[in-house]
Protein backbone atom coordinates (compact mmCIF):
# COMPACT_ATOMS: atom_id res chain seq x y z
CA UNK A 1 0.00 0.00 0.00
CA UNK A 2 2.78 2.62 -0.66
CA UNK A 3 0.60 4.12 -2.84
CA UNK A 4 -1.79 4.90 -0.19
CA UNK A 5 0.72 5.64 1.96
CA UNK A 6 2.34 8.73 0.00
CA UNK A 7 -1.67 9.75 -0.34
CA UNK A 8 -2.16 10.03 3.12
CA UNK A 9 0.82 12.04 3.82
CA UNK A 10 0.11 13.94 1.23
CA UNK A 11 -3.37 14.72 2.89
CA UNK A 12 -1.63 15.03 6.49
CA UNK A 13 0.73 17.98 5.31
CA UNK A 14 -1.92 19.56 3.38
CA UNK A 15 -3.88 19.70 7.22
CA UNK A 16 -1.24 20.60 8.56
CA UNK A 17 -0.03 23.23 7.05
CA UNK A 18 -3.59 24.58 7.09
CA UNK A 19 -4.46 24.19 10.80
CA UNK A 20 -7.20 21.51 9.91
CA UNK A 21 -8.65 18.83 11.35
CA UNK A 22 -10.23 15.89 9.88
CA UNK A 23 -12.84 13.27 10.38
CA UNK A 24 -14.18 10.07 9.06
CA UNK A 25 -17.73 7.90 9.20
CA UNK A 26 -17.51 4.89 7.33
CA UNK A 27 -19.82 2.34 6.23
CA UNK A 28 -18.44 -0.33 3.99
CA UNK A 29 -14.81 0.73 4.72
CA UNK A 30 -15.46 -0.04 8.07
CA UNK A 31 -13.33 2.20 9.67
CA UNK A 32 -10.15 1.36 6.90
CA UNK A 33 -10.19 5.33 6.38
CA UNK A 34 -9.16 6.38 9.76
CA UNK A 35 -7.07 3.32 10.15
CA UNK A 36 -4.92 4.67 7.11
CA UNK A 37 -5.10 8.08 8.42
CA UNK A 38 -3.97 7.37 11.80
CA UNK A 39 -0.71 5.29 10.10
CA UNK A 40 0.97 8.85 9.58
CA UNK A 41 2.91 9.59 12.32
CA UNK A 42 1.90 13.02 14.39
CA UNK A 43 -1.88 12.38 13.27
CA UNK A 44 -3.14 13.09 16.62
CA UNK A 45 -2.44 16.72 15.90
CA UNK A 46 -4.91 16.55 12.57
CA UNK A 47 -7.46 13.32 13.97
CA UNK A 48 -9.42 13.23 16.87
CA UNK A 49 -11.98 10.99 16.32
CA UNK A 50 -13.99 8.79 13.75
CA UNK A 51 -17.29 6.58 13.44
CA UNK A 52 -17.96 3.12 11.93
CA UNK A 53 -21.13 3.47 11.24
CA UNK A 54 -22.18 -0.06 9.52
CA UNK A 55 -25.70 -0.62 10.14
CA UNK A 56 -28.65 1.85 9.24
CA UNK A 57 -29.85 2.23 13.17
CA UNK A 58 -26.19 3.50 13.86
CA UNK A 59 -25.88 5.96 10.68
CA UNK A 60 -29.04 7.76 12.37
CA UNK A 61 -27.95 7.30 16.01
CA UNK A 62 -24.48 8.16 16.21
CA UNK A 63 -24.10 11.11 13.65
CA UNK A 64 -27.74 11.98 13.08
CA UNK A 65 -28.77 10.50 9.32
CA UNK A 66 -33.04 10.76 9.02
CA UNK A 67 -34.71 7.40 8.89
CA UNK A 68 -36.55 9.48 6.02
CA UNK A 69 -33.26 9.14 3.92
CA UNK A 70 -32.83 5.93 4.78
CA UNK A 71 -36.41 4.58 3.95
CA UNK A 72 -36.46 6.69 0.74
CA UNK A 73 -32.56 6.39 -0.72
CA UNK A 74 -31.28 3.67 0.51
CA UNK A 75 -27.78 3.98 2.72
CA UNK A 76 -26.25 3.60 -0.59
CA UNK A 77 -27.07 7.21 -1.70
CA UNK A 78 -26.09 10.97 -2.06
CA UNK A 79 -28.45 12.14 0.67
CA UNK A 80 -27.04 9.61 2.93
CA UNK A 81 -23.42 10.16 2.33
CA UNK A 82 -24.55 14.13 2.67
CA UNK A 83 -26.11 13.81 5.98
CA UNK A 84 -23.09 11.21 7.57
CA UNK A 85 -20.25 13.85 6.42
CA UNK A 86 -22.58 16.81 7.77
CA UNK A 87 -23.25 14.85 10.99
CA UNK A 88 -19.70 13.48 11.33
CA UNK A 89 -18.13 17.28 10.67
CA UNK A 90 -20.44 18.86 13.41
CA UNK A 91 -20.48 16.06 16.11
CA UNK A 92 -16.13 16.16 15.79
CA UNK A 93 -16.20 19.93 15.46
CA UNK A 94 -13.47 19.17 12.62
CA UNK A 95 -12.63 21.00 9.35
CA UNK A 96 -13.15 18.58 6.95
CA UNK A 97 -15.22 15.21 6.64
CA UNK A 98 -15.07 11.57 4.87
CA UNK A 99 -18.06 9.47 4.73
CA UNK A 100 -18.55 6.34 2.92
CA UNK A 101 -21.18 3.79 2.10
CA UNK A 102 -21.43 1.40 -0.69
CA UNK A 103 -21.67 -2.60 -1.12
CA UNK A 104 -18.59 -3.93 -1.10
CA UNK A 105 -19.99 -7.97 -1.85
CA UNK A 106 -20.31 -10.59 -2.40
CA UNK A 107 -24.08 -10.12 -1.78
CA UNK A 108 -26.53 -7.23 -1.36
CA UNK A 109 -25.83 -5.98 -5.37
CA UNK A 110 -28.80 -4.91 -7.32
CA UNK A 111 -28.80 -3.71 -10.95
CA UNK A 112 -29.42 -0.09 -9.70
CA UNK A 113 -26.47 -0.08 -7.39
CA UNK A 114 -24.78 -3.61 -8.38
CA UNK A 115 -21.37 -4.69 -5.96
CA UNK A 116 -18.96 -2.09 -6.01
CA UNK A 117 -20.99 0.88 -6.49
CA UNK A 118 -19.33 3.24 -3.56
CA UNK A 119 -20.54 6.58 -2.40
CA UNK A 120 -18.24 9.45 -0.80
CA UNK A 121 -19.65 12.56 1.04
CA UNK A 122 -16.82 15.44 1.74
CA UNK A 123 -18.07 18.18 4.07
CA UNK A 124 -15.64 21.42 5.16
CA UNK A 125 -16.76 24.04 7.41
CA UNK A 126 -15.43 25.97 4.70
CA UNK A 127 -18.34 24.55 2.09
CA UNK A 128 -21.78 25.94 1.95
CA UNK A 129 -22.85 22.25 1.12
CA UNK A 130 -20.92 18.69 0.75
CA UNK A 131 -19.61 17.30 -2.34
CA UNK A 132 -20.75 13.65 -3.24
CA UNK A 133 -19.61 11.58 -5.85
CA UNK A 134 -20.21 7.97 -6.74
CA UNK A 135 -18.08 5.35 -7.85
CA UNK A 136 -17.88 2.09 -9.12
CA UNK A 137 -15.04 -0.10 -8.35
CA UNK A 138 -14.12 -3.56 -10.03
CA UNK A 139 -13.29 -6.38 -7.76
CA UNK A 140 -13.67 -8.81 -4.89
CA UNK A 141 -14.70 -7.44 -1.68
CA UNK A 142 -11.22 -6.55 -0.48
CA UNK A 143 -10.05 -4.59 -3.47
CA UNK A 144 -13.53 -2.46 -3.45
CA UNK A 145 -12.70 -1.47 -0.09
CA UNK A 146 -9.19 -1.26 -1.02
CA UNK A 147 -10.08 1.38 -4.14
CA UNK A 148 -13.02 3.36 -1.55
CA UNK A 149 -9.92 3.67 0.86
CA UNK A 150 -6.95 4.82 -1.43
CA UNK A 151 -10.00 6.77 -3.13
CA UNK A 152 -11.53 8.72 -0.11
CA UNK A 153 -8.55 10.01 0.73
CA UNK A 154 -6.93 11.25 -2.64
CA UNK A 155 -10.14 12.65 -3.46
CA UNK A 156 -10.12 14.77 -0.09
CA UNK A 157 -6.71 15.70 -0.59
CA UNK A 158 -7.42 17.21 -3.94
CA UNK A 159 -10.19 18.79 -2.78
CA UNK A 160 -8.21 20.60 -0.17
CA UNK A 161 -5.58 21.48 -2.32
CA UNK A 162 -8.12 23.26 -4.67
CA UNK A 163 -10.38 25.04 -2.05
CA UNK A 164 -7.18 26.36 -0.46
CA UNK A 165 -5.82 28.11 -3.77
CA UNK B 1 -2.06 -10.78 6.09
CA UNK B 2 -3.53 -14.24 5.95
CA UNK B 3 -3.34 -14.86 9.72
CA UNK B 4 -5.43 -12.25 10.66
CA UNK B 5 -7.84 -12.89 7.99
CA UNK B 6 -8.27 -16.66 10.07
CA UNK B 7 -8.48 -15.34 12.86
CA UNK B 8 -11.56 -12.95 11.59
CA UNK B 9 -13.54 -15.41 10.18
CA UNK B 10 -12.92 -17.78 13.80
CA UNK B 11 -14.30 -14.82 15.56
CA UNK B 12 -16.75 -14.48 12.97
CA UNK B 13 -18.28 -17.84 13.09
CA UNK B 14 -18.15 -17.96 16.83
CA UNK B 15 -20.94 -14.83 16.85
CA UNK B 16 -22.85 -16.27 14.51
CA UNK B 17 -22.99 -19.54 16.00
CA UNK B 18 -23.96 -18.19 19.26
CA UNK B 19 -25.81 -15.17 18.14
CA UNK B 20 -23.83 -12.59 19.13
CA UNK B 21 -23.00 -8.63 18.14
CA UNK B 22 -19.55 -7.10 18.98
CA UNK B 23 -18.95 -3.38 18.92
CA UNK B 24 -15.08 -1.56 18.79
CA UNK B 25 -13.45 1.47 20.50
CA UNK B 26 -9.83 2.14 18.93
CA UNK B 27 -7.66 4.65 19.97
CA UNK B 28 -3.98 3.13 19.06
CA UNK B 29 -5.19 0.78 16.18
CA UNK B 30 -6.83 3.70 14.89
CA UNK B 31 -9.96 1.70 13.28
CA UNK B 32 -8.18 -1.52 12.11
CA UNK B 33 -9.97 -3.94 14.25
CA UNK B 34 -13.46 -2.56 12.72
CA UNK B 35 -11.42 -2.53 9.02
CA UNK B 36 -10.24 -6.48 9.74
CA UNK B 37 -13.94 -7.46 11.38
CA UNK B 38 -15.63 -6.09 8.40
CA UNK B 39 -13.55 -7.37 5.98
CA UNK B 40 -15.69 -10.91 6.78
CA UNK B 41 -18.09 -11.09 4.20
CA UNK B 42 -21.98 -10.78 6.10
CA UNK B 43 -19.99 -9.09 9.13
CA UNK B 44 -23.30 -6.62 9.00
CA UNK B 45 -25.12 -9.75 11.08
CA UNK B 46 -22.55 -9.20 13.92
CA UNK B 47 -21.43 -5.79 13.48
CA UNK B 48 -23.23 -2.20 13.62
CA UNK B 49 -21.20 0.32 14.81
CA UNK B 50 -17.67 1.21 16.01
CA UNK B 51 -15.83 4.19 17.85
CA UNK B 52 -12.20 5.55 16.82
CA UNK B 53 -11.66 7.66 20.19
CA UNK B 54 -8.19 9.14 19.25
CA UNK B 55 -7.92 12.26 21.33
CA UNK B 56 -8.97 12.14 25.18
CA UNK B 57 -11.99 14.46 24.64
CA UNK B 58 -13.22 11.95 22.45
CA UNK B 59 -12.48 9.04 24.57
CA UNK B 60 -14.85 10.88 27.08
CA UNK B 61 -17.01 12.82 24.34
CA UNK B 62 -18.08 9.51 22.28
CA UNK B 63 -18.25 6.64 25.00
CA UNK B 64 -18.41 8.31 28.68
CA UNK B 65 -14.52 7.65 29.47
CA UNK B 66 -14.27 9.72 32.86
CA UNK B 67 -12.03 12.60 32.83
CA UNK B 68 -10.47 12.07 36.29
CA UNK B 69 -9.43 8.63 34.98
CA UNK B 70 -7.90 10.08 31.79
CA UNK B 71 -5.96 12.52 34.23
CA UNK B 72 -5.23 9.98 36.70
CA UNK B 73 -4.20 6.96 34.95
CA UNK B 74 -3.43 8.25 31.15
CA UNK B 75 -5.19 7.49 28.61
CA UNK B 76 -2.80 4.25 28.33
CA UNK B 77 -3.86 2.23 31.02
CA UNK B 78 -6.12 -0.55 32.32
CA UNK B 79 -8.67 1.65 34.16
CA UNK B 80 -9.05 3.47 30.52
CA UNK B 81 -9.63 0.84 28.75
CA UNK B 82 -11.80 -0.88 30.90
CA UNK B 83 -14.42 2.47 30.64
CA UNK B 84 -13.98 2.49 26.66
CA UNK B 85 -14.71 -1.25 26.70
CA UNK B 86 -17.61 -0.36 28.54
CA UNK B 87 -19.24 2.53 27.31
CA UNK B 88 -18.90 1.23 24.13
CA UNK B 89 -20.84 -2.02 24.95
CA UNK B 90 -23.88 -0.31 26.76
CA UNK B 91 -24.19 2.56 24.03
CA UNK B 92 -23.71 -0.39 20.91
CA UNK B 93 -25.91 -2.30 22.85
CA UNK B 94 -23.58 -5.22 21.75
CA UNK B 95 -22.65 -8.88 23.69
CA UNK B 96 -18.80 -7.98 23.26
CA UNK B 97 -16.55 -4.74 22.58
CA UNK B 98 -13.03 -4.63 22.19
CA UNK B 99 -11.29 -1.67 23.24
CA UNK B 100 -7.16 -0.75 22.12
CA UNK B 101 -5.14 2.17 23.44
CA UNK B 102 -2.15 2.59 23.11
CA UNK B 103 1.56 4.38 21.83
CA UNK B 104 2.38 3.25 18.40
CA UNK B 105 5.20 5.48 17.98
CA UNK B 106 8.02 6.68 16.70
CA UNK B 107 7.13 9.19 19.73
CA UNK B 108 5.06 9.26 22.86
CA UNK B 109 7.02 6.66 25.10
CA UNK B 110 8.43 7.07 28.41
CA UNK B 111 10.22 4.53 30.73
CA UNK B 112 6.88 3.56 32.79
CA UNK B 113 5.25 3.01 28.64
CA UNK B 114 7.54 2.57 26.19
CA UNK B 115 6.54 2.85 22.85
CA UNK B 116 5.13 -0.65 21.58
CA UNK B 117 2.86 -0.47 25.07
CA UNK B 118 -0.61 -1.14 24.10
CA UNK B 119 -3.86 -1.79 26.59
CA UNK B 120 -6.39 -4.01 25.78
CA UNK B 121 -10.06 -3.86 27.15
CA UNK B 122 -12.84 -6.99 26.65
CA UNK B 123 -16.24 -5.98 27.74
CA UNK B 124 -19.03 -8.55 27.35
CA UNK B 125 -22.74 -8.75 28.52
CA UNK B 126 -21.90 -12.03 30.25
CA UNK B 127 -19.10 -11.08 32.31
CA UNK B 128 -19.10 -8.77 35.48
CA UNK B 129 -16.43 -7.14 34.86
CA UNK B 130 -13.89 -6.22 31.52
CA UNK B 131 -11.00 -8.38 31.07
CA UNK B 132 -7.84 -6.04 30.63
CA UNK B 133 -4.29 -6.96 29.15
CA UNK B 134 -1.23 -5.06 28.75
CA UNK B 135 1.45 -6.25 25.82
CA UNK B 136 4.73 -4.70 25.10
CA UNK B 137 4.95 -5.08 21.30
CA UNK B 138 8.36 -4.86 19.55
CA UNK B 139 8.85 -2.87 15.77
CA UNK B 140 8.35 0.35 14.42
CA UNK B 141 4.77 1.84 13.79
CA UNK B 142 3.08 -0.40 11.33
CA UNK B 143 4.10 -3.12 13.24
CA UNK B 144 2.93 -2.12 16.58
CA UNK B 145 -0.78 -1.24 14.85
CA UNK B 146 -0.79 -4.61 12.89
CA UNK B 147 0.14 -6.84 16.00
CA UNK B 148 -1.87 -4.94 18.30
CA UNK B 149 -4.94 -5.54 15.55
CA UNK B 150 -4.11 -9.01 15.57
CA UNK B 151 -4.16 -9.49 19.24
CA UNK B 152 -7.27 -8.05 20.12
CA UNK B 153 -8.72 -10.08 17.37
CA UNK B 154 -7.32 -13.37 18.21
CA UNK B 155 -7.51 -12.35 22.07
CA UNK B 156 -11.61 -12.23 21.83
CA UNK B 157 -11.75 -15.20 19.65
CA UNK B 158 -10.01 -17.50 22.53
CA UNK B 159 -12.17 -15.98 25.43
CA UNK B 160 -15.57 -15.84 23.26
CA UNK B 161 -14.45 -19.89 23.00
CA UNK B 162 -13.39 -20.33 26.86
CA UNK B 163 -16.62 -18.31 28.09
CA UNK B 164 -19.31 -20.50 25.58
CA UNK B 165 -17.57 -24.00 27.20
Amino acid sequence: MLFLSSECHRLAQLLVDNGQTITTVESCTGGGVACALTAVAGSSSWFNQGWVTYSNDSKAALVGVSQQSLNHYGAVSSEVVTEMAEGALIRANADWSIATSGIAGPSGGTTEKPVGTVWFGFAAKQMDIPLTLRKQFDGDRDSVRQQAIAFAITQLATLIEQTSL
